[in-house]
């Protein structure tokens, strides 16, 4: 049973952050002379107040954590902060359920961006900036660990995108903090960037910022009940395609650019390379999809083919358009697009592209030994040799990711939805996408009008699927807290 | 390039086999008077000749396969097969179109089940018992290749199963052959039990016999439209179950209690005790849904459950009503179910219990050794160590399973299948199931009103799932043919 303190002391500086962000929103509501203000005034003093007690009651001199706190770390601080950002929501004049305000705050900061809101458009300002501020905290959140901690507890096949400088030891909190540092400027930049884009189409700037945020986090939480379809006709759309992308990048890569001036890094990481390979291929696939159907003219078919590629496979979730009505084909290839996901070290959740790139070198690998009976090839990724250990833990992940994906959807199914909907709001819940299929939580429904028991479900598989699974999984076997 | 003339000589003898066959319906319906007769007079003269033929001019003295031409025979015969045994069902009075006749020779012999007839009721019985033969034949066939041929190619992680015999080299076809008699003299018998047992419901002996052919070979073909559903009431689901079971089970079992006496060989085999632990403890679940939904009292929903749950892991596809009534969840269940199969070197198909358990095994692992840091832990299956070599194998056919079965489904949806047709039609076809899901080609449906490029995208994935996926994969990559 390792030393505990240090774990809870770092989830107690992180609620505490996390309260002093809720007074943003209360800024933006008193501004506003919106009632909303005082619901995040009280849950921020109450976050704000339980992280610093936290904090100060499991202060040690010297926190460090060994892979077992690691873990419980992480999968402590995400649960903490969902539930403690659900806060705002419970009380006046917000007064969701707990389930609900809880289904909200975990789509939120899990980046799966499901909401159980409507009427979004006539929603006071705090609440949407609240949305949009979790998702990208989470957006942040999730590429710090998995550039920092998973990498070194071996999560999933996460041990290929080990730093030169992970080499030092296992100490994770220092490592973890400098890396934030970095990522966090990169992020805030191209949050920038992209809020500057947005401010280039018909978007208000607090549209164009509460987008921005949630484009790079992949989030796919909106202003409005319609999503991006009201903003396509002046180009946001194309603006999304871009930083949607640029969320699904590996950030490592972004420091490489910028620390070491090596802006062609992009092009010689073989992750990157693959996944924009992906991307371009399947938007040409759907655009000439569109075409041959005679349903769009090329240049709004390719903006459409693009913009909805992009939001599904990045696992982003932004809707222009209902797919559905694009017949059976699109329905059926955006359900598969929610497994690929960004790439590794990316705010993309999902299997993501490494995972499919090992999967076939070891395919390819196997085919090739088979009809010659040899027993070893070596195997390789992005140039280097691929370790035995990292093909075991790629399939182990597909292995636990489609059991979590087929449970959940089973569960789903034992309350009563239907069969399109619990399959579907079961993919995308696990691959943290936000919409599903169907007529209840497709591109242009909600998920408030499920049963509270699919609502709890779905925020369960957000955190695991967020997790990365096994992250969550390694917690609940009895080995793990054997000394 | 192996000498390919051994592959086609065997060829040549099974095909001369199998015309030889098609007398036995033809006899059927010279003795009932149908004209069907002449169409199986017709094409089992062709056939016999073809083989005939084919065995003559590629004759040698020799005649012995390495590992490469086992592949192309294992691929090459059950795709002869599929198109000779077509030809029947081409021939007036019959007359299916091309499509339609290798649909349903191909979903015969592959022992998937689904049909593009309807009015079996009054159908020749030459033709029921024609359905009847080739899935019989079909389910020997992936006996014999699943115990002789695809261990000692590796295919799919089934080199776990090499005999001791084995180590005596790699000559595959005097191995097969004596295999062949023995498997043969068990399934025979095991059929004629089935036999007898369903002579003991309202069968009169034709459908007894052909039911009990179907039954064995897990292959669901019936002779009424109703399938079981018209004998259920007289136990006749019994028997079923209990044969559906031991087509499911692991014919080297069979022959070690038959020549060595070793009736406790069963309870030993973890892949055994794994196949009854899963089917007992679904049968459950089903049965508990059944009585806390309040649609059956307990002894007619055990029957159900326990009826077409059996059905669907084993992939035998027999149909007693249609479940789809049972709700949402029994339609998720069995889609789900169609995902294990029976256990290596049965009848069955789809993934199969030993693929699971090597995969749980893998998992456990990975979970044990990730939050240690430890890099090897040796993995055990059945009390023996397995090979990491298998692990991949196992994974590798995991990942080429789904992906086969994603792209059948999107492949009919974009022919415009609703997406319940498609993604249940491919998991099906690629399972060997036979029915799917939805009102088209749920178990009260038919396959015959699909277009027929919906056909052949099926009959193409029966195949491959027949052949262990990586069996016809590994003839198309490049790497095969080279020398
Ligand atoms: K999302
Ligand atoms: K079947």
């Amino acid at each position: 049973m390792p030393d505990l303190r240090p774990v809870f002391f770092v989830i107690g500086l992180m609620s505490a952050a996390l309260g002093i962000l809720m007074f943003i929103p209360m800024l933006v509501d008193l501004f506003d002379e919106a009632r909303a203000w005082q619901a995040f005034g009280i849950a921020g003093g109450i976050t704000t107040l339980f992280g610093t007690l936290l904090a100060t009651i499991t202060y040690t001199p010297n926190p460090d954590l060994r892979a077992r706190g690691a873990f419980v770390l992480t999968v402590f601080s995400w649960l903490t902060l969902s539930i403690l950002s659900a806060l705002p929501f419970l009380f006046e004049p917000i007064n969701l359920s707990i389930t609900d305000a809880l289904f909200e705050s975990t789509s939120g900061i899990t980046t799966t961006g499901a909401t159980i809101l409507t009427g979004l458009d006539d929603m006071p300002r705090g609440v949407l900036m609240w949305r949009a501020l979790l998702q990208w905290i989470g957006g942040v959140g999730i590429i710090v660990t998995a550039m920092a901690v998973l990498p070194m507890l071996k999560v999933g096949g996460m041990q290929l995108f080990r730093l030169e400088s992970s080499d030092m030891g296992e100490k994770i909190l220092p490592r973890a903090a400098s890396l934030a540092i970095g990522i966090s400027l990169v992020y805030l930049t191209l949050t920038l960037l992209c809020f500057a884009g947005y401010m280039l189409t018909d978007m208000n700037w607090f549209d164009a910022l509460a987008h921005a945020m949630t484009t790079l986090a992949t989030g796919g939480y909106s202003t409005s009940d319609a999503s991006m379809g009201g903003f396509m006709d002046s180009g946001a759309d194309i603006v999304a395609v871009v930083f949607m992308i640029a969320g699904g990048m590996p950030f490592g890569i972004y420091l490489l650019m910028t620390t070491r001036g090596d802006w062609g890094a992009p092009l010689r990481d073989s992750q990157v390379r693959a996944f924009l390979t992906v991307i371009t291929c399947l938007i040409a696939i759907m655009t000439l999809f569109l075409l041959l159907s005679d349903q769009f003219e090329f240049s709004r078919g390719l903006r459409l083919a693009a913009f909805n590629t992009v939001s599904i496979v990045t696992g982003t979730g932004y809707a222009t358009t209902d797919y559905a009505s694009w017949g059976p084909f699109a329905v059926s290839a955006f359900f598969a697009f929610m497994f690929i996901g960004g790439c590794a070290g990316s705010t993309a959740c999902s299997i993501k592209i490494f995972r499919y790139q090992v999967a076939f070198e070891a395919l390819r690998n196997y085919l090739f030994r088979m009809p010659r009976q040899h027993s070893v090839v070596p195997m390789r990724y992005g140039g280097r040799p691929l370790p035995p250990s990292v093909v075991y833990s790629v399939m182990s992940y597909f292995f636990v990711f489609f059991l979590t994906f087929v449970v959940t959807a089973i569960l789903l199914s034992l309350i009563g939805l239907d069969p399109i909907t619990a399959w579907s709001g079961a993919g995308s819940a696990v691959a943290n996408v936000g919409p599903g299929l169907g007529d209840i939580i497709g591109p242009s429904g909600t998920y408030q009008d499920l049963p509270g028991t699919a609502k709890w479900i779905l925020l369960t598989a957000m955190i695991i699927g967020r997790l990365e699974i096994v992250t969550a999984l390694v917690l609940l076997t009895p080995a793990f807290w054997r000394s």
